[in-house]
């Protein structure tokens, strides 16, 4: 189940990043770079930050040709885009709780501590996106945004939460599935932001 | 005690990097990244380069959790920081400094050659700032700054050069930290620069 | 040969790093971490992706410095450089296509599958200059420009489909990177480009 919503969830990444690639009006391989580093940057970062190799894709480069064949598909429905608006943000947010349960047990079939287990599912869920807004040449959208990573660590904690009172992993994978994506939905529909800091003294 | 200048160290890159991301406006989830990233990403490239697995900080989950705190805290006493000016600079600076022995001792310990003992210490002291800048778009400012980098170098130099004189490695340590730590605040004193580089033909 | 080739493609490289830090005034120091980046880069990140430790230049210190050399000369002779615009086109040229051929055997003998030893390629080939873009706040022109990622993807690609007809390696690589070269000068002087993508909508 997990395998099938992560696979859904790295097209609609792979498509966001064609989008970004397209604002910057890069070429067709640019597209297809930036697609790739959104969709799997994230599970990249994660596993070398936890020292896990190989890396994950690097076995499965069937992901990485999904991946760039949604890209470049994008370019050509880029124009009907706009009119699927809902459905995107629905499997972008079903694929930011995919990617945060899933770096959840990485990390801890790899035995490392709960705090690390928690950051392992909040980077594969958000730095894909960092990625591709750096390669892009902007701020980081999930640093600014609506709920996002905060979404990405809500969902950690629960599945951690639920499975350590002894819920089993599909219980528990289900119902933070759930909370997750209801989360993300309702803080998009309803703009929930975290508190902002702005800070414009020159001094240092 | 260069444990002790370690924690101090991350506090202030903590803060350092929370101050960046409220002149993005970033949310208080943002500041929390860009203090994680300021304080522990210099020694997260400097442990992936050597192929230093686990990473230092994945074994100290209380660092993050001490960086993450103080980048939160800045948000709170911002409006009062320009008045720690001082004090921010000269704990900056011995970051800077403790950072730079710490990389030194990493890459010895692991058998690397001198010349990479040195980038091994130059790489935990600047990279954090690197990607502090890079996260918040910014050209680096260690590129352009006064003496920053070069201190690193210069410290890393210096310690070597003592422990290979025999001093051991307590004399060693404490006078490469002293004279490095002497050299920034004269940079900044005193404006010192390396001289910089500008090119602006356009024939690529 | 390639080792030849792999240490002019580097000073090049340098070169061109050192011309890019240029381009934002950045200090010496900043010259010559621009010009190791940009020379060195991509085979860190091939390095790192493939889980290859220790990483190559970590064992080669005098690879560090021959790009340094080459970074802070450039400072030097940098007023006369566009009365070398050919040389240095073709020199880079050639660094593309050794760097990708290089990344293609590391990942063979690494056991990696066909897929991956082609990214392996690219990412040799490209990174340098992507992670030089981004350090110096650009888009990353590989992204944009005449073909020059798409020459390390054929590159690669004829070098595997020569070997795997039999011819033997050397002959595989001559040929591969003789095809290469010629393309890539060719897209420079009759500025073939890929199709580009653009897309200004804001829906997201």
């Amino acid at each position: 189940m997990l395998t099938f919503i992560y696979l859904v969830a790295i097209v609609a990444e792979g498509m966001s990043g064609a989008l970004a690639a397209g604002r910057r009006n890069m070429d067709v391989f640019g597209v297809a770079v930036i697609a790739f580093v959104t969709a799997l940057g994230g599970g990249t970062v994660r596993d070398v930050i936890l020292g896990r190799f190989p890396i994950g894709w690097t076995q499965h480069p069937e992901y990485v040709g999904l991946v760039i064949a949604a890209g470049l598909l994008t370019t050509l429905i880029a124009r009907h885009m706009h009119k699927l608006r809902r459905l995107f943000l629905v499997v972008d947010a079903m694929g930011l709780v995919a990617f945060s349960l899933i770096g959840c047990e990485v990390a801890l079939r790899l035995g490392y501590s709960i705090p690390l287990v928690i950051m392992s599912g909040m980077i594969t869920g958000i730095c894909g996106g960092v990625l591709r807004d750096v390669l892009c040449n902007h701020v980081p959208v999930v640093f600014q945004r609506e709920l996002y990573a905060s979404v990405s660590v809500v969902v950690c904690c629960l599945f951690l939460g639920l499975d350590a009172l002894g819920l089993g992993e599909t219980v528990s994978t289900v119902s933070s599935f759930a909370v997750g994506l209801t989360l993300r939905m309702l803080a998009i529909g309803r703009g929930w932001r975290l508190p902002t800091f702005s800070y414009q003294q020159r001094w240092e």
